[in-house]
């Protein structure tokens, strides 16, 4: 039976901004104070936090004190390097070599603050790379630099994973690492057995994958990571709560990676803005759970032959008997 | 409680060609053998079919001879303006009169024949009437005529109801009456208490309406006047089995069609090209009346609390305790 | 021949945060700093500013002044009812009578503004009204309660002019007063003269509208009372340059604008992140300028007769014989 | 100076048929008849067939008579694996032995052909391998199945040259190969020489691709092998004339076609509904011209410095002086 680890990025209770609404819609928190409420919230085991914005080196030990003090682990060590006014044009892409050398160092940063505190991934989200404009970068120049800069810095931790998260837009119109596909693409290029790819649920939906296929693809090369958990309107990365717009994506999400025997964290990257924030935190882990259990319940064997008949009918009727019919009673 | 009259478009029952099958995915059927199909679909009260295409103004009797044997009703009568090569550049707001008249003329003629078999709604969808490239149409000339035609025959039959089927585009790249407002916007600019809308789940979904927001404005106006059921992939009309995407968003449609108080038909307009006919006819039913029978039992006043509140949260607990918590047990 | 006069939201030459990047890409400017950056930019006449933002009551004379200082006039006052975190989960659609009065209030203080500073327009872009996620809201209530509120403070001003502007989504997931056809079904039921729309050419592609049909159907109602120009990839509203992806779309709406005689303002909403932001908005009225004189040569009996027969082929060779033949001699 | 062969896929001048016009919108022609149709259009050296719909295996020496009658060449073979009902669950894919194998025939026959004709490329769409509905398919057998079956065709024809072409969805609700980069992934995985990839610009556009990067990123490694031009609305596979919706990014396709020495076929998958045919063809190859002289013309060494500074707005300005601004004399 499956049993995931969840863990929750700590921006989860942040102040959650956005353009119109500089100051955030909800009340900010200190990161001492994020780590309290992913403490507070049930069924949260870990974090996942950013080396060069919630900590840096200068204070691991603090971190590791706090983490410790509050119960947690780390499930990812994520690298701040779309954020600073610098890296507008490009981070690990960009053209000028002193910009690609500080989001390496970012990166250095974190994986030798993942070594010291014991982090199995470190988590690379390029948001910077990619353009807005048709016609604005050469395309050619800005794949070379950014599959050098992260052969680079994976090659140099050879012991420490790293986890690319490909994402299809935001902050940049268009992101270069953009899919499925292309991380893949990339991780065969530069083939390190200590590179892989976070599924972020709501970046597949967002470039019109279903999540469930894209997990498949990348367990097929043995690439499945981390992942991500959260739901959105497919037209914007919303960050929402789980379950709350793609229900049987969602499920069967969760029946592959039992099926391909995903055995690592299942972190929630959500910004609940009008919400509770430890409320939708837990609510997006109970519906994990229970998708967990029903699929743990399902009669893998007939559930099999429906799928190799793709007879998408009877997996329907299925998932509304075991659902919608033992709930309501005519 | 709501009951509601179920009907199906008997091209469900069709052999299913798009571009690249001609064949069809699936066995032809003769109209006569879509209506015995319907007649052997558990649930289905009713059929849509189309004037100028399943019959004419010579084969009204036997229709109904037909109708009445199969033990059916007629939900309502749609008007073939599209198949044509003629109306390729437009029907009703064709530039050259011959050819508004011509597609005036089927609608009449379905008037007609609605007024003989007792029907209720003449349904009118302009699938011609759009275009494809930028810079293409004189929108002035292509809205006075589209306007003008359609006001003429509704006025015309006073007695008669008339709903038009708005669309966000196909066949056409971009539809002329593409969304809830533009339809409501010509009705209130036509005012004329026997014309009103046909909601196409799918339609609006196509759109990015939420089709439950799109009925309650509809209803404001008095003029929700039919209901097709079905579900896509947002991307495209794919006309899908009801559920199978839209989860939430079908509850929530069911949920406010009570809280109006619709009493129309509730019509599949679905085309399996897959899957057995029969089946998902009557799988949508089922999934209907389930969805139903949910949003009779829940508890109003509660929603209506969580509602005013606009909470999230709250509402997405409560729905997955009362489908999935109330079907695994941990 | 077309003269439009050019003006430009003050926001084009702020700091432009993203959530990614709370600080903004671009250096902050005061509000006079962004004035003056107005005044600078050549071919802007009139600048765009938000009452209870930029200014308010208590600082009306002092902004005349400086529109004055720096030889500027008001091309519209927009209202700031979407940035406190009160308007969270709704401003005039609010179920609080308080919060709906709230955000009227800053409606009636910009009319009055208006009134003091001789501004034609107040434009009312909701922001806040709409909802997040499915079941969330009583859809029933927010329409009653957005349409009252806006109602009121419109008859209040009777010789006001105030113009709602719809877009698709943001900050909301999903905006009540979404497309060209929802805010002209709220337009005929609110029926007052004084009230009217600004179409934002962004928001209008973003909910899939050929902008120049929106235009259009809004001048059918004389109900064209003000233009945002912009572009973005339909994806999101990127508010980018104008011109940089959507051509003939942009082509095509200007040739409308010619063709009813539109006499207003047309305004800039854009935000340049990662350009010079002055650079931006007069390479931006050098394309509308290049757009509107290129209608304006046009051979218009020519263009009639191709539209006529929505000739999309021969209106296709026209334009790039127009533009690419006589650039490049091969 | 880039010096393009130009080709069509014959199918641009067949009845264009959909789902609500089975007869189509155009006059049929027969194979020979399009042919025709294809060496009267200006410019065209080159068609495309279809292998099992145009010709098979009988009628090879009868196809090379008409090519050569006609003066054509035949720029590529396409396989047609898509339209038998059979199929429709899948090809390549299918679950069913039998079933893939029959298609893995209609290559190999293709090949079979291409090698007694001289053609170098086999193109592969395929389109029926997919899925419809979440919860449909065992993603882990659909891949095994698809990529063993396209391997097992490729490394039989050593000397001939295929080419996968992705594309986003239909005629299945999502297709498999989806990607430019899921395309990649599998051409490394398998890593045959004598495999490529075709990239159809359309289709790129369809999944929220910018073709220029596109081509980029298959030249990387060697295999963009085939080109198919068109343009569409971002929602759907239109197959529209080239340049009427995506003039940048056409222009910029066309740019690193320059760029990076592609030296093989363009070739137009368009299918007119509503236009003169040959002229849409020959209107498509202006275009192209038009552009590949644009290109031509730049200042190459300019354009690096703007690209490698990301400079959009300079880009902008660039591309509008060399165009509009050359035309319209203010």
């Amino acid at each position: 039976m499956a049993k995931y680890k969840y863990a929750v990025g700590v921006w989860a209770y942040g102040s959650v901004s956005d353009r119109f609404c500089e100051q955030g819609y909800q009340q900010s928190r200190t990161f001492r104070e994020k780590l309290k409420a992913a403490s507070e919230s049930k069924g949260i085991k870990g974090v996942e936090i950013h080396f060069n914005g919630d900590f840096d080196e200068s204070s691991v030990d603090e971190t590791k004190q706090m983490i410790d003090e509050f119960g947690l682990e780390i499930a990812a060590i994520n690298c701040e390097i779309f954020g600073n006014r610098k890296f507008r044009k490009g981070a690990l892409s960009a053209n000028d070599l002193v910009i690609r050398e500080d989001a390496m160092e970012i990166i250095r940063g974190a994986a030798r603050a993942a070594r010291q505190l014991g982090v199995e991934v470190v988590n690379i989200w390029p948001g910077a790379d990619g353009h807005d404009y048709p016609f604005q970068v050469n395309f050619i120049d800005l794949w070379n630099h950014l599959i050098s800069s992260v052969k680079s810095v994976v090659e140099e931790f050879p012991n420490q994973k790293f986890a690319i998260e490909y994402k299809g837009r935001e902050p940049r119109g268009r992101s270069a690492i953009s899919t499925v596909g292309t991380s893949l693409m990339m991780l065969q290029e530069i083939g390190a057995d200590n590179f892989g790819v976070t599924i972020d649920f709501g970046h597949a939906l967002q470039v019109k994958e279903n999540p469930a296929e894209s997990a498949v693809l990348l367990n097929r090369y043995g690439k499945l990571f981390h992942v991500h958990m959260n739901d959105n309107t497919r037209d914007w990365d919303d960050d929402f709560m789980v379950g709350s717009y793609h229900v049987w994506e969602t499920l069967e999400f969760f029946y592959y990676l039992k099926k391909i025997g995903y055995q690592g964290w299942i972190s929630l990257d959500i910004t609940p803005a009008r919400e509770d924030q430890i409320g939708v935190v837990e609510h997006s882990i109970e519906v994990m759970e229970q998708m967990g259990r029903f699929v743990d319940e399902m009669d893998d064997a007939f559930m099999e032959k429906l799928l190799a008949e793709q007879d998408a009918l009877a997996v329907q009727k299925h998932l509304f008997q075991g659902i919608f019919a033992a709930t309501v009673r005519g």
